[in-house]
């Protein structure tokens, strides 16, 4: 898929297939997931991909808009290290940018997936670290859905607001 | 070129070739940014293209790693709408999403482009904000600075770390 179809045709993914994803592809996913920009090079993020129901029955207990795990084959979750950052401030800005990576990566292997949104929401942070215990330094950040789609995803939405390009420095 | 060779070239681009970039091109460029996903889609981005001397020098006056816009042909001010978005907090990382399409999408039409940071640090924002007056409801996000490649980047800096991903549940 080319690089300039591949941003536009990317989707939320929320229903899946039962077919397996190796963990090969899941590593080579996260790859270019690090390949993101960040803040002075710092690459302060983390990934646990995990297939354990225990961990994505307890994320869909904590987040209200995960249902579509409950058919995933693998759940990512991001984390970003506070100590490793530029400052902590540029944490989610970095951690966003791996992210995007991740999902594009992801549409580039044929997958779907869908970003469930964890930082800045401290319920839900809270929620990730009892499930998973982490050093004090590290916050989670999002957890991203990943199968291969279970329906075509062909309809393209347009997002295109030629209003928000603010030509000619006028607001 | 290919989604997933284009998420591992892409660079920070700081040299430019006199080469002009036509205001099409930037356009489609800022048309694929808005294909990013944001927090309930609500897509709370704006994109100020500029090649305006005045902007573009006074962006470098508050910005001390901003020298490669002598040669820009173009800056983006990438910026969020605090009552767009979702929650205010979720703001930074919609608008880094829809910053790193912007990157990618450069780099998928052969340009070259660098992020820089803005939000979180306030001196900056308070620059940017003086520079181009915008609503109480915007901020100032990232510029981001675009001209075709003045020199080659084919060398590719490894940045894959297997020790980020934490297979098994265990940190």
């Amino acid at each position: 898929m080319e690089l300039l179809e591949g941003l536009l045709t990317r989707r939320s993914v929320r229903r899946y297939s039962d077919r397996p994803v190796s963990r090969e592809t899941i590593e080579d996913v996260l790859r270019h997931a690090m390949y993101a920009p960040s803040a002075k090079n710092t690459r302060p993020w983390h990934f646990l991909p995990t297939q354990d129901r225990r961990i994505l029955d307890g994320i869909m207990a904590a987040h209200p808009f995960s249902r579509m795990l409950t058919y995933a084959q693998w759940a990512v979750i991001v984390y970003g290290d506070s100590q490793a950052a530029d400052t902590p401030e540029y944490l989610p800005v970095d951690c966003a940018a791996a992210t995007q990576n991740l999902l594009l990566a992801a549409h580039g292997h044929g997958l779907g997936a869908v970003w469930l949104g964890i930082y800045p929401r401290q319920e839900r942070m809270d929620a990730l670290r009892r499930l998973v215990p982490i050093p004090d330094n590290i916050t989670p950040f999002a957890v991203v859905s990943i199968g291969y789609p279970g329906r075509d995803y062909n309809e393209q939405p347009d997002r295109f607001e030629p209003e928000k390009i603010h030509w000619d420095n006028q607001w």
